[in-house]
């Protein structure tokens, strides 16, 4: 865990330490899948596909919009039949900082959390991978992209090429260059003295304890090494308000006592375009969603000026989204897959 | 109505005359509604924007997705909490150069096609447009966007001004330099020798006579006068085998006994990636949608020879695809219009 630490001098009476590690161009990339161009581009269209659901309806990006904040700003998802489930869809941009997947972290990998959804019955509700695959295989284009980007001469159209297909298409979702990073690369014009201000209280009141690094979702951890927190770590009143103990989050997955209520700690990047909040989505606005993190993880009661200048320096953390092209889906000739 | 004929010489033995009608770059520009830059960026914007339903899960793009063949690929289409209805989604590529949409005509635009699916309760189920214009007047970068494509110095987020920028995107919607149009424009390498054997086959059959103009969807007509047919015009087994008379189509619209069962004529460029076939997508395959349509229309049998060689000549009106970007959807502040 490698964090630069840099004197910021702002409006603050005292100086106080902050990270300043800027985001990269590009998350790490494992050794047992590099980028490539050609599997990059496969990996967009299987994305974008909606032949990955039962019905045809439903893409991965249905619900990680990309020309939005790679989420669909809904409480919780809907998937197929319009089918809802509990959870509320994290966003994509920038999930390849992230050190295990989804919000309880039972996922290792981008490519692992890529096999879930497609055979999730409320969300693409294919009934296995075999099934997926032999529909890939009877869509003709599909046969020359996968070649393209695992040209290993044998049989290339996989669920393991398909999940790597689509984590390398993710690995290119980052949102670098925002404000902040403007500003911790120099440019001290790039905030607002609100802002700094803003991040100056983030960080007084230990925000950063948890949301540090440069993906603000903790340090960078070896994949499968995840960093998490209890919510809520204090009860208050927000737990029925907002119905914060009935999921038990990674308790599901480990069984462990010391896991229930135990979550992934979340980015921050790009927050304000991702409302509702919480791994439920129960809280409507990132107002209400700062003072119920203050008071649950940090026990404290915020000011109506602390979350505004809060709210101001998160506004500093939407990157810039890269241009992208539209891919194009491997059409059938004269019959569809979809019965 | 503006037709090119030349002679057509192939393997025939007789040389026939056929259209030779070449897809424009751009389909009619109503003067209402002049093309711009800005314009056409808002309407990509509309189209790909899923908070034009009511759940935030149903785009026009959904439906009508422009990144495969312009539809969706099933029978009918899913609108919001997976409701379906009983008509199929008609192509939204070339769809400029249709003088009626839907497909039983009932709108004389794109502009008044937009209107429809957004407050049909099983398509998007917005309540009203009053509601759409709302929310799109709560997020925040629409204002600008609007300003931009209708400066007018008046109030610009309306349904009016929405509808005519999603018309408008959907204008640039065009395939062409298809093999054919190469062919039509002098490159007789553009056609094989069975894709010319097709091509006369379905003139010698007649049915061009439906089926022709630029489009293949009958002669350029102006907006609101459109080209109808019976369809079955001949009963058959088919009736009953495909459910050609349920739906009586455009009878809905007008009340006219004469009516009944009366369908606009819809286009056969990129017929190929659009399965399954006709207004109830009742038909999976292209090759039994040409016996339907040979037996229904035109009260003959086909050969397996005359099908594969009109499947061979219909493969050829495939365009291509101009490459897009994806648009940015502009984004709430700490808040979602999805509630």
């Amino acid at each position: 865990m490698k964090l630069n630490r840099i004197l910021l001098t702002g409006i603050m009476a005292l100086p106080i330490y902050v990270q300043a590690e800027v985001l990269p161009n590009i998350p790490p990339i494992p050794a047992d899948n590099v980028q490539s161009a050609a599997k990059i581009e496969l990996g967009k269209i299987l994305f974008f596909d909606p032949r990955l659901s039962s019905t045809g309806t439903v893409s991965c990006n249905s619900c990680h919009n990309v020309m939005a904040g790679g989420e669909d700003n809904r409480p919780n998802s809907m998937g197929v039949h319009g089918k809802t489930g509990g959870r509320s869809a994290p966003t994509v941009w920038n999930s390849g900082f992230l050190s295990v997947q989804f919000w309880d972290g039972r996922a290792a990998s981008l490519e692992d959390q890529a096999r879930g959804p497609v055979t999730n019955s409320i969300e693409m509700g294919m009934k296995n991978w075999d099934v997926v695959v032999e529909r890939l295989k009877t869509i003709p284009g599909y046969n020359a992209l996968f070649q393209a980007a695992f040209a290993n001469g044998v049989e290339t159209i996989t669920e393991d090429n398909a999940v790597k297909a689509i984590a390398a298409y993710e690995r290119t979702l980052v949102t670098n260059n925002s404000a902040y990073d403007q500003y911790m690369q120099g440019d001290k014009t790039a905030l607002t003295i609100e802002q700094i201000e803003g991040l100056n209280t983030f960080n007084e009141l230990g925000c950063q304890t948890c949301h540090l690094g440069a993906n603000f979702s903790g340090p960078q951890l070896p994949i499968g090494q995840g960093w998490f927190r209890k919510f809520p770590t204090y009860n208050s009143e927000y737990d029925s308000q907002y119905n914060l103990l009935e999921d038990t989050g990674r308790y599901q997955v480990t069984n462990q006592e010391t896991d229930k209520n135990v979550w992934r700690v979340p980015t921050l990047r790009n927050i304000v375009i991702t409302a509702p909040y919480f791994h439920h989505g129960a809280v409507p606005t990132l107002d209400e969603a700062v003072r119920v993190m203050a008071k649950s993880q940090l026990n404290k009661d915020l000011t109506a000026t602390q979350v505004q200048t809060i709210i101001a320096f998160l506004n500093s953390l939407t990157g810039e989204f890269p241009e992208q092209t539209m891919p194009r889906l491997p059409g059938m000739m004269g019959e569809s897959v979809i019965k």
